[in-house]
């Protein structure tokens, strides 16, 4: 039996909670926020504390807070040799205090509180100063996730801003799509499915060979007529920028 | 019983040839390619041609060609009021010549030769100059799909654009994504999960309801941090004008 104590309320805290409440072989100590009514619909009262004080010894705790909180969280936490992971993909390692045992326990996924993730299918990416830290997250890791990745903080790095690429940006695509069909009087419904399958198609084939549209295939008649349609300067610039993105990615290869 | 030929051996006529011939209460009549080997694997070759002095009539001609090629196509047929269509979304349906009854059958989705795809899921776009031709395209439509929407050739052109953002966009978002990987030594699989679930919050919240990231945060030290870590002038780019586009999305509501 593993023992854990979160600090945060936040969506990947409460996600976590949410899942290791469920998982074998983990035993969920104590949450930690500032505010008890943010997790009441979580946990069993008694679980709950607010101030550092009432904080016991766990085999890991988890601080799952915005990432400039993670320094100053770290250094209110009054024990020594205790191993305390960040979720964080964006803050190294060294974000931690060093009287204590460090590593980093980042699900990478986009969490939003109104709806429900498969924990499952999220891949957990760890780093720890030592293999048996190690071993031990990658216990609790399994215990809710089916993927697991060794990354190290710099790797972690370079991933999160891969994610924020295939993730928030791509979101901005769809808000940009949505705004465009308004405009037009469509439903945003129409590019639901061409909005799956270009997901779908990532799954079997490369970026590169999943790539089609008149960028792909230097259709300059295409390309200006569409621009000359967008009265938005700002969708115009994203056209534009991305078109020759493309357009330059292909002559590399 | 509607009978149907197609000219053109792309990636959108393979595609329509293959879901014809399974949908009931259609008639494959004809299919047309430059070379004869191109439709062979999916067609008895009695039912392709290979010039336009073979082609008979039938209730509808589906003109699946690049867009460049539509209107020369459509000059070569020698009828008179036959129904004619073209299935390009960028192209208005004045492409076609006048001398036919003409209409638009648009699949809004994104075609790979090396994928298959569910032309049960797939928007298809109809547009006609009369509403009996409209009504012959939404009963072809009807028998191939469950998706079907009257688009004219001005909401069309938005809508080629729209799907442009969230398809091919989105796709070289990936690619970044890819690149930026295999530079760190990450497998691009790492991602995998993170984009499905990007493209499955889409159908249950709006585009601004899912907005996740330190843009939407205006978290200008990550952001600086992330735009140090690029060495690439292209991805930086991208990411400075991306996330200033949520920035300022954010303002505007």
């Amino acid at each position: 039996m593993i023992s854990i104590s979160i600090i945060g309320s936040g969506n990947v805290a409460q996600h976590l909670i949410t899942a290791l409440k469920k998982a074998e072989g983990i035993e969920l100590k104590q949450a930690m926020s500032r505010q008890e009514n943010s997790l009441s619909h979580l946990l069993d009262s008694k679980k709950i504390i607010t101030d550092y004080s009432k904080l016991q010894k766990a085999d890991v705790i988890i601080i799952a807070v915005s990432d400039n909180a993670i320094s100053e969280v770290s250094n209110q936490i009054q024990f020594e040799n205790q191993l305390i992971v960040h979720t964080s993909g964006s803050m190294s390692i060294d974000a931690l205090n060093d009287k204590n045992r460090k590593g980093v326990f980042y699900p990478l996924q986009t969490f939003s509180k109104s709806k429900e993730v498969d924990f499952k299918i999220i891949p957990i990416c760890l780093e720890a100063q030592n293999e048996n830290d190690f071993q031990t997250l990658e216990t609790v890791a399994k215990s809710i996730s089916n993927i697991i990745y060794k990354v190290d903080s710099e790797q972690r790095k370079a991933l999160h801003i891969a994610a924020i690429f295939v993730s928030n940006f791509v979101n901005h695509l769809y808000q940009i799509g949505n705004d465009i069909c308004i405009e037009n009087d469509l439903s945003f419904d129409i590019l639901k499915p061409l909005i799956q399958e270009t997901a779908n198609k990532i799954l079997r084939l490369s970026p590169n060979e999943a790539q089609t549209g008149p960028a792909k295939r230097k259709d300059t008649q295409i390309i200006n007529a569409h621009l000359n349609f967008l009265t938005d300067d700002n969708q115009k610039e994203i056209y534009k920028l991305l078109t020759k993105s493309i357009i330059d990615n292909g002559k590399k290869l």
